[in-house]
């Protein structure tokens, strides 16, 4: 077995090689990241952040609800179904779009002017957007494993909250409440993923289907930090929008 | 106010617009109906209206998983997402689905045959493949005026209760379970879907599409007996599915 597009990989190969290829794409080597974790970020780039990634937090939910109406299997859906009630929560003020607002207000936005997502750069929308719509129109196998950039969230939560910690100490640490969840959540909900996806790509076409559709997903990712870093890092041009 | 497209209703009248449109039009009146509460259907009469309708209840998490999908409002989703819960159940056995096929065992059918739903009559398929695209493609409004139907069917299924103790004492009572759960279970969500359409049908135009919709729910659930009478009850034409 050598990886290529020919080749059926057996289970630990294929996880290995929707490892590697997610690795090597993931947002955490973004120069965006990369300047939030050495504490190089001002208070505003780090506020924008905050108020254009709760744009994408708002299409967890969507997307996964998308997820759930593509698969014929009880089974499956019960499996799946925790991620809505993770990200909404099973009453008012809980869940995963509660705890990013909170952070919004740890960093010193409005909650309201957050959660309208009013001021979301276009590119960010356009990103994000296409993550729904590629899962809307894809099959079930590949939307799930677009869901397996999870396997790389764990690593960068736990970064991220040391650095904040460190480097951005007006930000109340118990505002890092979205974070820390993650933490653990990300590991069992990727574990959940990739056992779906490994016993559902059945053949070489399938394998390499998921791989794309991983890829895919690290390019929405990436494109946001992109959006964000040239809106409020260096904006060299552009409408009133960038404001940094 | 006299009902005319050109009015707004108020919140009763519009409502009552909405229970007249769907209780002359339910399927409480279809003949297969009248022959089941009558007692009138044989067993395999009685069987294949649960097979066949099996394959509508598979349809329905489907179509609440798109419903959660058009909505941006956590709250909403809050609200609606136990509807998918109600039928898959939070573990293996449980739920609506899974009380379905009881009752098809109780009908003497196989639970693996009817979980197939490979022996489901093409019209009932196409019925309830065009309730999942309706749903698919239209608005969340719509959509969710569609499932309005549940007005209705608390009355039905303490009338199918009655009437399969007393006309099918062969079925076991304890295989009825889906339809005692319904009985309270859908009058709680013609309640909150309900409330929903009034609050959100905010014009004349708004207030057609929704009664359009649930006339359009209606047609897809009269459809379905239709076809099961077309094959079962007066099979006088028709390819080797008419077995009756």
């Amino acid at each position: 077995m050598n990886g290529s597009a020919a080749d059926y990989l057996p289970r630990a190969e294929f996880v290995e090689r929707l490892r590697s290829e997610g690795r090597q794409r993931y947002h955490d080597a973004h120069r965006y990241h990369q300047l939030m974790h050495e504490g190089k970020l001002t208070r505003e780039q780090l506020q924008q952040w905050v108020l254009n990634r709760y744009y994408y937090q708002t299409r967890i939910p969507i997307k996964d609800a998308l997820i759930l109406s593509k698969s014929e299997d009880p089974a499956f859906r019960r499996l799946w179904i925790h991620r809505l009630r993770d990200h909404d929560g099973d009453t008012e003020g809980e869940g995963g779009l509660s705890l990013w607002l909170r952070l919004a207000e740890g960093v010193g936005l409005d909650r309201q002017e957050v959660a309208g997502c009013g001021a979301v750069l276009p590119g960010v929308r356009f990103a994000c957007d296409a993550y729904v719509e590629f899962v809307r129109h894809s099959s079930l196998l590949e939307a799930v494993a677009s869901s397996l950039t999870e396997f790389f969230a764990p690593d960068i939560m736990s970064k991220r909250i040391l650095a904040w910690e460190r480097h951005y100490p007006w930000v109340s640490a118990d505002m890092l409440g979205y974070f820390r969840a993650r933490v653990t959540r990300a590991r069992l909900d990727a574990e959940e993923a990739v056992d779906f996806v490994v016993r559902h790509a059945s053949s070489p076409a399938l394998q390499e289907l998921c791989v794309a559709a991983l890829i895919r997903k690290t390019e929405i990712l990436w494109h946001l930090l992109d959006c964000a870093y040239a809106a409020y890092v260096e904006p060299a041009w552009g409408p009133a929008g960038a404001r940094a």
